[in-house]
């Protein structure tokens, strides 16, 4: 069995949503499976002094064009979130919880974080919140909530983002395919013939 | 006649090379001819506090593996430059002093340059670099030489830096197809299918 295809994001990122739309079944075209691993983009922003796009002068009205035409180009509902970006530690947290259980419960659980997001531009920012889009998955509200504070939970989500940061991970999305490192939605094409010719 | 598509580069920027390499060809398929302007990208930098992608932890590792992939995949000569990144404003003269005399021979003298700095990984910041490449294009070495000290030069070169960043250019490459910013040499897909449908 060929290894998976790591998918690295932060829930707050709009091209990380571009690329969850379509990585599965582009990667399962070539008999392989997909990880997805959430992490927080701010420990590697750490690393490496960046500021989120949207706040970098010139740039941030780039990225907000950008993304609203990507969507249009995906057919993908697009709201640009208000407040944006926002923290992402409990939707990451309840990810890898669920993940534990079920791992498809897991992503589609990530999709509807995402299109609520992104496509709704709702914020999903709070417990509540990230418990209510859980529930859908048929977890109880209770259950998630408490999972949110369980110790192990916690430290899952900080192993998987350093391990990301060891792994060179930098920014979102992020694919590793056979230890290589692939950065950004407009990359998926490369990972595609990658994963074709195996390297080149 | 359609407005031709701009595309603005700093001769510092590898991904600006394996873009120069295609940009012509594709945006010709579409009937457009494509405006070739060279600016001082640390203008833009200035604005947008970004520093090159090479001098950033993590991200620099990143990028050398990834010019070294592209060059293969575009069957395109590679060699790390050291010094890297230089100082392009002798180049970017240059070539705003042949433009005006030829632009054809403008695009030679300036894909001459990407060779030389990004296929040998010859240094061509200094001014007599510069003039030895001009004169494979015909031009004598000491007319470059005191082109690049002549004020009208100078200030034209000034003027298409802070035309790009008053455009929204923060980054290399980067193309505007009547009036709409692309950034990268992996959107060039993206500006394919926007001369294409003409928006979408």
């Amino acid at each position: 069995m060929p290894n998976p295809v790591e998918f690295y994001f932060d829930f707050s990122s709009p091209y990380a949503y571009f690329a969850a739309d379509r990585i599965d079944r582009m990667v399962g075209d070539f008999g392989r499976d997909c990880v997805w691993k959430p992490m927080l983009l701010g420990a590697a922003m750490k690393e490496t002094g960046a500021a989120p796009p949207v706040k970098v002068p010139i740039k941030g009205d780039y990225v907000k064009n950008d993304w609203a035409r990507l969507a249009r180009f995906q057919d993908l509902k697009w709201t640009m979130p208000d407040p944006f970006p926002i923290a992402t530690v409990a939707a990451a947290r309840a990810f890898y919880w669920i993940d534990g259980q079920d791992p498809a419960k897991a992503k589609a659980f990530a999709w509807d974080c995402f299109t609520t997001f992104f496509g709704e531009g709702k914020d999903i920012s709070s417990k509540e919140t990230v418990a209510a889009i859980a529930a859908r998955q048929g977890f109880a509200e209770d259950d998630v909530l408490a999972a949110l504070e369980d110790e192990a939970v916690k430290q899952r989500l900080k192993d998987e983002t350093s391990t990301a940061v060891t792994n060179g991970v930098f920014g979102s999305p992020f694919f590793i395919v056979d230890g290589e490192g692939f950065w950004g939605a407009d990359r998926l094409w490369m990972v595609k013939r990658w994963l074709k010719a195996g390297g080149w």
